[in-house]
């Protein structure tokens, strides 16, 4: 699960926009996101994926121009 | 989206009793959590629920007896 803050104002367009700049590159890191959810009053974006380490998904987002500003991994799942 | 943090160490049967007390008085509120996420090492755990709004599923939570740090409604998802 990563998370970025300060993205105040964000429309469904701007998620959709990011979310495929992830998408059409994370076979390169082996990365799968898999959803994403956003809060556009405070500017908070969580995503969650599936990858190999922590390091591999702020790649691609870095890559994508959005880098996170936390990344949790969430081995328990319920 | 919910947050909770400090719960370092948390296996996977504490998340699942800490959702099933959730689950067990959602419907009070007219909340569903759906899925919850555990990073034992940092201590963070992310919750999803649908519900009227953010403080409905804080009642249910602190009445489960774990409150939420942070209640991030999240109308945007992909």
């Amino acid at each position: 699960m990563d998370v970025h803050h300060g993205m105040t104002g964000i429309t469904a367009d701007q998620l959709k926009q990011a979310h495929d700049a992830d998408l059409a590159i994370q076979g390169e890191e082996q990365v799968t996101f898999e959803q994403a959810w956003a809060d556009p009053d405070s500017g908070v974006v969580y995503c969650l994926s599936e990858a190999p380490d922590a390091a591999a998904v702020q790649r691609i987002h870095q890559r994508a121009g959005h880098p996170a500003d936390e990344i949790h991994p969430v081995p328990l799942t319920i």
